[in-house]
């Protein structure tokens, strides 16, 4: 079992969703982070062409989006139900950041099936929706304009499941199959870098000042690879020579 | 001053985006979270309908899009470069997690101006695009379906963004107390080391290969201040001088 497996137990379910591109488009957004599990209640407007064309590559999973006529039917079988929505409500469940609440959705899938509904484009979920929902899971959004297209939350919602699923694992190192060079290999080009500077008059002799050791310090951030080294002291070597001829 | 100050000095630069939809759907996401400096380069098509349908709230993001020829102008005055990519190339900056370099960029723009690139839908940023960032942003995604609509790795960026301003306790970059180099005096010392390396007969004129590159990169990582540059430029103008004489 990989540490994505518990994403096959998650489906993600559009209420009424009114425009069909954001079918297509929350197909989109499920695949690109390993989700496949589409699910609609009543959709105004489905299959469309809209909806493939945004779908995209997604296609296999908007073509396999089931449709039912209300959310209970929707939601057989679960075992966890969240619900996302910027609606602030007077009773509402156990509200969760999406962060958090991913969290807890994947530790759930891990013993049965979840369900994430998200409400209409125009009024988000409706109270009797909400009441299906364990927890209300909020994106932390701009409080002066809090909405998102129902396809981009449904993209964050998508993001953070994969990282949660990610969550534990280490980190590769930063992105470069390149070597590092070694402290000996910085320190000789350093050294090649300053009887560089000092042959052509750059570094006066009597009053070197700190020049070098500001070089170090940049270089020192930039963590130098070997063949970096090997570049630098090739174009130290041709400006020695130059001087020499 | 509040904890998303910092979103004021990013900028999200989209690179010749081909469809006007995604142009009000990026405005939209910057929007939700907080961000309003949206720039374009070079667009297909702007302004458009299809991209005020798409921006909804947001038409003001929109609205004030500034659009300029090339990436160079549209990162005038910039500190600090991020680029979105999927693609994989053989010389990259520096990969960093999504998260991670939301946290980069918020500590960063806590000193000046930021910018996050976006290549195109069709196929992402070209390597001269990418060599101008410091760090290439990776979204983890289904490596079976990497796939984001531009305007969803937009939302997921914006997001983040949002997310480490939240997280408060950002870690100052590089614990230094010096003025990081403008993008232009990056730039302006790159072209003067280019010079220079070719003058020397380090770089063949007819076989330049990839020197310049694995040296933009280096730089990249080592994100120079002011004063450095100042060095590097006077080291420079010493060996061209001492050819001259």
């Amino acid at each position: 079992m990989n540490e994505f497996q518990a994403l096959r137990n998650i489906r993600v379910v559009l209420c009424e969703p009114s425009h069909p591109g954001n079918i297509g488009a929350a197909a989109r957004a499920l695949k690109t982070m390993g989700l496949g599990r589409l699910v609609l209640v009543n959709p105004k407007a489905y299959p469309h062409p809209e909806a493939e064309a945004r779908a995209s590559g997604a296609l296999d999973v908007l073509g396999n989006a089931q449709c039912f006529p209300d959310l209970d039917a929707a939601l057989a079988g679960t075992l966890f139900v969240g619900g996302l929505s910027a609606r602030r409500r007077d009773l509402t469940p156990v509200v969760t950041e999406v962060r958090a609440a991913a969290q807890e959705f994947v530790a759930a899938a891990g013993q049965g099936e979840v369900a994430i509904v998200f409400g209409t484009e125009r009024s988000g979920l409706s109270i009797e929706s909400l009441s299906r929902c364990h927890r209300l899971v909020r994106i932390p959004a701009n409080p002066e304009y809090p909405s998102l297209n129902l396809a981009a939350s449904v993209q964050i919602m998508a993001y953070e499941l994969r990282c949660a699923c990610l969550d534990g694992q280490v980190d590769g190192p930063q992105g470069s199959e390149e070597r590092p060079a070694s402290h000996e290999e910085v320190e000789g080009m350093i050294a090649h870098l300053e009887q560089t500077m000092r042959s052509t008059g750059f570094i006066h002799p009597e009053r070197p000042g700190r020049l070098v050791q500001r070089m170090r310090r940049m270089f020192g951030r930039a963590r130098p690879e070997t063949e970096e080294i090997a570049i630098l002291r090739g174009f130290f070597h041709s400006v020695l020579e130059q001087r020499e001829r």
